[in-house]
């Protein structure tokens, strides 16, 4: 029968990290609930939607939680209403209390609310993660890699194992690769202390919460593998994700290496006239902005029939190799743009039928995307 | 042939004002346009949903604007669409010039857009009240009165007179009341100088859009009558909506006074205190949190059965009357909580079955609510 005591602010903010594990519409009516865990060390709340589930942990260790344990158990309570509740509880103390038939009594300030809660046993087991020796990476530098990768992935179900992003280490050397067959993300980053290889299919849904989830305080986070799912985990957050099955396609035959035409772009000006030029090309049949790279001027144009038109010569840093006529959905090219930390970006070309490039036009970075243009008449 | 450059954000700003007249999914296809009106003194841009209208003015005198006319004319262009390409503009300065076949050629930086218009004189004629004497009210003072009154009018169209809010100026007195049959709010004020005396009936959705359209540097606001508009008038904006028809019920009638039970409450608290409580009425049958006062002592309960319960003794700075319990719709205090803008609330009682009154515990303002309870057993 769980008894306890705890800071409402402390308390709140592990609840809403375990909550973005939880859907409140999950076919499995159970995952719509929290699963609190309190032993003698501290507090465990378990979210979950089958296919992420986040384990929280306050010790009695942390000096601000002001955790009091009185007595030990587990439950499971309606996650959004009872993290309603708390939020909206009076006073900066909160005092949780198991009573007959698995309900709980909160009490804070002259307030005193009683919930319904059910049994902990009914919760499923859903982490399967062997704790190995861990692979260490940096926090900051994993989120980077997600966020320059993962929204090259594919939001269709048609070919689910395109929705994850590949994970490969081979010898030191981490490549994380997303395409959704129209464009494609690569990065590769050498690892000082790397361990086994592996080649894993990560949900970039999955990834995508991870980002959210970890907050830049946390300086490393550990990665442990198991045959179908991925444990990112921190002092305080134990982050599990279900693997994609099945075999991603490879992607390092599509990347070119020989180019007709190069052209250097100031990141943020190519980025606002490709905004420009969308605004217009959504109102074409087929959706493309035509690039027209001639004797070392190159311009964007969007011909719309019913609303207008843009004509626009693009500021560039420097042209070189053929003159070339190339068309594109814009918001592949913008979706690139934002993901290219650097302020000049280099783009390159074979023809108007094959992809096109873009790398940041700087030393040492192992970034590169890929564009397929669109046929026009 | 309209041309004319203008500073952007200056442009971007009017013309936002304006689009909040304009809804993307009107009856009326021309109505989604923005009406642009260049002549030698300055820009009229105008948009309107039927209901409501809005016009704004740029003179040619305003500094900042930087306005430069080459040339008048009026035209339409789609409001969103054109809202979007000015604001993508790269320069902080566009020039507008229409073209041939009712089409206007942007000009900023190296960026040429051109878009498609319609001629001026398929917009319709909507504006018509003739600009007699104004009565002047601080524009503070109004979108108070607003606050205060317009969240009790009725969402419901089954009685439609319902959903407006009744501004009545009798004598040099300003009352403005809106009720939607389970709740009033009504506000009395003096005015110095005061105009004829008017009874009208004005759209509540119309009076939230004019507390956004009218920010608080606008010191002062003209407001005219006609039979079925109103137009409340600034130096920039003319914001015109029509009137509701029909007679407004008698609402005097309503207010009781005579009590015999009076609590004066932290209006904070109680407000906290009744947010709390709504979380565990909203899973009850009827919704209701019940009040019991007993020997001075004021507490509120929920019990749901699916659920669990509230029970919560509230503070209190004076109780004074007979014991009561009452049941209501917490929302509805809570709504009636926010409006009131003082720290204290003195809320008096006749019986569980009879409305109960809420005025801020203050001297000098004359603003009371009604709230009415909901028979339980």
């Amino acid at each position: 029968m769980i008894h306890f005591s705890i800071n409402k602010a402390v308390f709140l903010q592990a609840l809403n990290t375990t909550k973005r594990a939880i859907s409140s519409k999950n076919a499995i009516p159970v995952l719509s609930t929290l699963k609190i865990e309190v032993s003698k060390e501290g507090i465990g709340l378990t979210g979950s939607n089958g296919q992420i589930s986040i384990e929280h942990f306050i010790s009695v260790q942390e000096e601000n939680a002001g955790l009091l344990i009185s007595s030990t158990g587990s439950i499971l309570l309606e996650a959004s209403f009872f993290i309603n509740v708390v939020s909206s509880l009076p006073d900066i103390v909160l005092d949780l209390k198991e009573i007959e038939q698995k309900q709980v009594l909160l009490t804070s300030g002259k307030s005193e609310i009683t919930l319904k809660g059910k049994e902990a046993e009914l919760y499923p087991r859903l982490q399967e993660v062997a704790a190995t020796k861990p692979l260490v990476l940096e926090t900051k530098l994993l989120k980077d890699i997600i966020n320059e990768t993962a929204f090259a992935a594919s939001t269709q179900e048609s070919r689910p194992i395109l929705t994850g992003v590949h994970f490969v280490l081979t010898d030191g050397t981490l490549k994380t690769v997303a395409t959704d067959s129209h464009r494609m993300s690569q990065r590769k980053i050498q690892l000082d202390k790397a361990g086994d290889n592996f080649d894993v299919v990560i949900p970039s849904r999955s990834l995508r919460e991870f980002t959210a989830v970890f907050s830049d305080e946390i300086e490393t986070v550990e990665v442990f593998f198991s045959n179908n799912q991925l444990l990112f985990r921190s002092q305080h957050i134990s982050f599990y994700t279900r693997l994609l099955e099945g075999t991603y396609p490879d992607t390092d035959r599509l990347i070119p290496k020989d180019f007709n035409t190069t052209v250097i772009f100031d990141t943020a000006n190519l980025r606002h006239a490709m905004e420009r030029a969308r605004l217009l090309s959504n109102a074409t049949q087929n959706g493309t902005v035509k690039l027209e790279i001639q004797n070392g001027v190159v311009s964007a144009h969007v011909n719309s029939p019913e609303v207008g038109k843009v004509n626009e010569e693009l500021d560039i840093l420097a042209v070189n190799g053929e003159d070339l006529m190339i068309s594109f959905n814009p918001t592949y090219l913008i979706d690139a743009l934002k993901a290219v930390g650097n302020e000049q970006v280099k783009i390159s070309f074979i023809s108007p039928i094959r992809p096109f490039t873009l790398v940041p036009n700087a030393e040492g970075e192992d970034f590169i995307q890929l564009i397929t243009p669109v046929r026009t008449n």
